[in-house]
């Protein structure tokens, strides 16, 4: 079990890979993101994005999976607190190969609750040509390991 | 179709509602975040959570499909830009009642490229209480209205 003070500032762990299909992206959008260039493959190729891409929740969604697969389990989760600055820098397509480089930026125990503390993780999601497609930052609360 | 022009901050939109029961809580898990709160019944009772609780991108991408179907479609989406401070204020479980309030913050005209610009879109999901669940900001450029 990791507990608080098991995560490092300056960590810097690779992951992956995943490869994901043309059905997976259209069944994820048609759940939770149906937009034409998402679920259509012929008004995705009439689209601006000239054919289907994943929804960019999808592609969180995804390293998310890697996240939990590679690195962040078996902890003393309190809670997710967040995400920020979610940028999306590249389509991903049907056959593109993610790839996860992350992070931790920043443990911090709490003052008023010192039996706890946040982690501030970066992760950056690459495709099979090392181009960046996804960053984002997560924030989660560990109990710190007892006394 | 909606162009830019057709956004206007200020704008409050309120939609939904979608219950998410405990089957989908755990399948979506099981593919995205298979941490043992969100996927495994025992485990969770057992947790902090005490009882499955949804993946915190699960409810982002709950709010997501609300927001798509109620209010962001037939547009000139040129591509998503980026989401900002989504925070899990609540979890979510099984049998909630989720809803959104979506409140366009501004919209701004490209300089460099003045066939397009942005449009930054505050999302606030609520559940059956009306408590806040999720809060979160995402940034889109669309196509501004052919002259």
């Amino acid at each position: 079990m990791l507990y608080l003070e098991d995560f490092y500032s300056g960590t810097v762990t690779e992951f992956g890979s995943r490869t994901v299909d043309q059905d997976e992206i259209i069944a994820f959008a048609k759940a939770f993101d149906p937009q034409p260039f998402h679920v259509d493959i012929e008004a995705a190729e009439a689209s601006n994005f000239g054919g289907i891409i994943a929804s960019g929740w999808h592609t969180v969604s995804l390293t998310c999976r890697m996240f939990v697969d590679n690195f962040f389990n078996n902890n003393s989760l309190m809670g997710g607190i967040g995400a920020d600055e979610v940028r999306w820098l590249k389509p991903v397509r049907p056959g593109d190969t993610l790839s996860v480089r992350c992070s931790v930026l920043e443990t911090r125990r709490s003052k008023s609750k010192p039996d706890r503390g946040s982690v501030h993780i970066r992760l950056e999601t690459f495709d099979q040509t090392g181009d960046k497609v996804l960053t984002f930052t997560v924030t989660a609360m560990l109990r710190a390991r007892p006394a």
